[in-house]
């Protein structure tokens, strides 16, 4: 059973416990473009006790640097560095773990941020914003040539989400199984401050299910996101926690790499999934309602 | 083990054992837009031995009366009567089984023909070709009212599938669970003259990801299109064969509704799928390269 946190005692044996505090962002930092009160004190505080502090996102629709400034439009502190989305994960992937040739191309579903993501790691792609791909027109394999050069799929959320990609995507996949099958991540939805809308393993699922094939997976709950992080800050697994608001994505990657894990319920994991008959297997270490609780450390 | 069909004696035997004939379209009596040898003269043949012969095609995308105009076109006769597609069965499953109350309404993820279908059982709808829905627009729930009056999704392949539709049906379903998840059929792949591309069963893909929950199919192989079949046509199962050239679609719906069953190597399953080690679960009563093989039964 997960342990509650309320008293201040509670609190400060977790600072005392962990030296590097991974976040999940969305439900935990803000909510949508609302922040969620005593995140930045809380981080301040961190920061002041020398813990090391990392920003997990699977949100591929973002790079690194325009995460940064939604950081700064928030009034959170925080270094490129210490942020790690997906898109940058599967970028990273792409050229240290599936080490695809410079001459070879990805074929992309998702967005701006993904794209930049592969510019910076030096790789070229088709597909994604580009103009050609952001249509409705009717799409007919006779009219088109595929790119010999193709060596991998991935795709993201992308909210440009067509049949020309789709059927691109599909075509590249089944004609060579040698072309890679990558997904940024699988979160079956996305949060907005006005609710939930497909998310970028919705938006993979036409390609599983026409291919009948399994991708392989980025973010989190996979380890391959964990790596990303491990190449850059090297950290003791038993003195770091990860926090986040989802079971199946935040609470399952600390547990799969060997952290302790803190759920927070200012996103979308709701009291009745934690407790009762019904909860879920993924049982976090310690439940807290909202990270702004750990201001109770604070010297007033 | 499938009886292969070569000698006329296999033929004539197979005519004189039944006197329904249903047949799928694509990949039985043509390929894209090519008519298949011989099918003209063999449908010809069965109807001069008074035959019952019923087309019963999976393709949502047209309506019965485009489907007419596709026979005619390729100079195939048929009767709008003997048509029937998962567009029609899904209007007539939404009337009769649903019963939707007249004053609701279906959110369509579709094309024109099954628009049309809906109109002929005088059902109302959304979404489908409306220009307001078929836009790559970025969509947001804050510029959004659902209509109260929707009691049912309904997707089927529809090329122009995008972000505001998907995320339209996501919130339709995810708010109201008495919303009827139906699609038109679940075909993984949808064949054209140059190849594959997404079905429907790919295009309803990301709503059973975001839900986590399948729809009820109304295609074949499930009962529900035979159902519709035998309201308007009585027949004998056991005097009834099915015609396909798909082992999970045609030839299974066959063997569901206790049907004889007929392979044809002019589409989706190749000779490797029914013999060997790796052979199919789903095995055809009959096996015969072509349906142009019955000709040999022709009087020269």
């Amino acid at each position: 059973m997960a342990a509650r946190l309320s008293l201040k005692g509670d609190y400060e044996s977790l600072l005392e416990k962990y030296d590097t505090w991974l976040f999940d962002c969305d439900g935990v930092l803000w909510q949508g473009d609302r922040l969620i009160e005593g995140v930045v004190d809380v981080l301040e505080l961190l920061r002041s006790r020398k813990k090391s502090v990392m920003f997990v996102t699977n949100n591929a629709t973002k790079s690194r640097r325009s995460y940064k400034t939604k950081f700064d439009k928030l009034g959170v502190q925080a270094h490129v560095d210490e942020i790690f989305g997906s898109a940058f994960a599967s970028a990273a992937y792409i050229s240290s773990v599936l080490k695809l040739q410079k001459d070879k191309k990805v074929y992309v579903i998702g967005m701006a941020g993904m794209e930049e993501e592969l510019r910076e790691e030096g790789i070229s792609y088709l597909g994604g914003t580009s103009s050609e791909d952001n249509t409705l027109e009717p799409f007919t394999l006779a009219n088109w040539t595929p790119d010999p050069s193709v060596g991998a799929v991935l795709c993201g959320l992308d909210t440009s989400i067509n049949y020309t990609k789709l059927s691109k995507a599909f075509a590249y996949l089944r004609r060579d199984p040698s072309v890679a099958f990558l997904v940024s991540n699988e979160d079956s939805t996305y949060p907005t401050a006005e609710g939930l809308l497909p998310g970028a393993g919705s938006i993979s699922a036409p390609l599983r299910f026409a291919l009948g094939k399994d991708p392989v997976a980025i973010g989190k709950p996979n380890s391959t996101m964990l790596e990303c992080i491990k190449a850059k800050h090297d950290y003791d697994p038993k003195r770091t926690i990860m926090v986040g608001d989802r079971l199946n994505t935040d609470i399952e990657f600390g547990k799969n790499g060997g952290l302790a894990t803190l759920l927070v319920l200012t996103g979308i994991t709701q009291e009745t999934e934690i407790t009762g008959p019904n909860a879920s297997p993924i049982v976090p270490d310690y439940v807290t309602s909202s990270l702004g609780d750990l201001r109770i450390l604070i010297p007033s």
